[in-house]
């Protein structure tokens, strides 16, 4: 305490708008801004630099966008057109301990942290924030089925693939407005809790034989699960919501060849309540800071 | 029964390609349909006639749209440019007893059906049928307040007001997902069913004095409830969705005037839903021809 600190946030879509209104609110705490040059709205008292101005030697916090950085250290910036590389040099000058904090990590950007000392916070690892995250995810999954499908929730039947901290919460939205939910899980406690809640559990290894009669798929596992066994089994009027991270879990191209409408969600909680996703980013990286 | 039945179905939207189809299943019922000349989906086995050429003294059964027709006697048309007027004269053909199907009806509806001796069927003044489409109508605010809003359903503060057929649904499908749900209506019993659902019940004289906090404000009663008084109260991020049906209920100018957004939705259930919505008529009209 005491001391000033020096917080960089690289990229970020709609919810960080939020976020780093929340973040102005705390003392003690200087923010730059980079890619945001082509957000309509201006944030009074923020330093908006480029890329290139970031001085890392004096840097404190850095905040990565939720869905990280891509392999080759690329960072999506939404709000701008710069082209954003993360190298190891630039991280060399990183002074140790730096806090970064991203939404998801993967081996590229591990590596880099793990090289230059610093203390990576892969937020949607944290299962309080992936359970508070997976609420804007439910009802972004639910404005989607109503988008795509020219039936009504209540009483549809939905298979959700995945009793995680996504397909919970999912499951539990499709069933509270009168859908049919059947949950398919692989481990015993999950398929139980299934059942406690009156929902229908599926092993997961009888997925296929399962969903003749299902109107809306749902995919929360982030591996191949629906497959041609099963997109061999589905009605053809069939909706596949896929909210596993990229690339999802379906085949989409065997989906396609049948005919079947299958949809890849992608970052549901920016696009349908940003404010409230935001905020709960926010909260965690204000108490971590 | 044995004998076949001429049934003329004038006008109406998306949900009549399904309640058409579930026609169609039935033996023994001709059907013409006018005003769907531009639906790109064409209905084999069926005729497609213009206005004029409907012989009303040959006629069993009419179905006209849901909004019914307006003060002048005009049908609103969605799928045709025709321009269709139901006159005094044109009744008059009429043989007693037809059978007249609408959603609502009106003085001049009412009238003229009185005067032609018809039966007149205004199916959203049955009970069932209107519990039923309410909840597409449910559905259809919650893909509003998501649309409309940048925070989630859950956890928000959502006053209803009007706790009849489509209030009762609206309140218990955003309680579902998790919203703080105030429901405002007049008399007794309905305050002690809310306070019974685990929601906060609301006197209607005392609604202006509840709403300070309300982020969202659904109204489905019929006649000037959100007023200039409630409105002052309102918080200014506040979104009002009136379900109420044409004009509403809310002052839209002063909402205006104040910058606080108001939605009048119109026809939910054939928007988010047809199918189901075609359905729940379908099965009704079925029965009773």
């Amino acid at each position: 305490m005491g001391e000033e600190k020096n917080l960089v946030i690289i990229g970020g879509d709609a919810r960080y708008i939020e976020l780093i209104r929340q973040l102005q609110r705390i003392k003690g705490v200087n923010i730059s801004l980079v890619g945001f040059n082509q957000l309509e709205q201006s944030f009074t008292s923020l330093k908006q630099i480029d890329f290139e101005e970031i001085e890392q030697n004096n840097i404190d916090v850095i905040i990565l966008p939720i869905t990280g950085i891509d392999e080759k250290g690329k960072v999506e910036v939404v709000f701008s057109d710069a082209n954003i590389k993360l190298s190891k040099s630039w991280f060399e000058e990183l002074p140790k301990n730096t806090k970064i904090f991203t939404g998801i990590t993967n081996d590229y950007l591990t590596s880099l942290a793990d090289y230059a000392q610093s203390d990576l916070i892969p937020l949607l690892d944290r299962d309080d924030i992936a359970i508070l995250n997976s609420i804007p995810t439910a009802e972004g999954t639910l404005m989607t089925a109503m988008e795509y499908t020219d039936y009504t929730i209540h009483s549809s039947r939905v298979t959700v693939v995945g009793f995680g901290r996504v397909g919970h919460t999912v499951a539990r939205s499709f069933s509270a407005l009168g859908a049919k939910v059947s949950v398919s899980a692989r481990n015993k406690k999950d398929l139980a809790r299934i059942k406690e809640m009156g929902l229908t559990p599926i092993p997961l290894k009888h997925l296929a034989s399962s969903v003749h009669d299902c109107d809306i798929l749902i995919n929360t596992v982030p591996s191949l699960v629906i497959t041609k066994k099963e997109i061999k089994q589905l009605p053809s009027h069939n909706l596949i919501i896929d909210l596993a991270s990229h690339p999802g879990g379906t085949d989409f191209n065997y989906a396609k060849k049948r005919g079947i409408q299958a949809i890849l969600s992608k970052s549901l909680p920016g696009v349908v309540a940003p404010k409230t996703a935001g905020k709960i980013l926010a909260d965690v990286i204000i108490q971590r800071i």
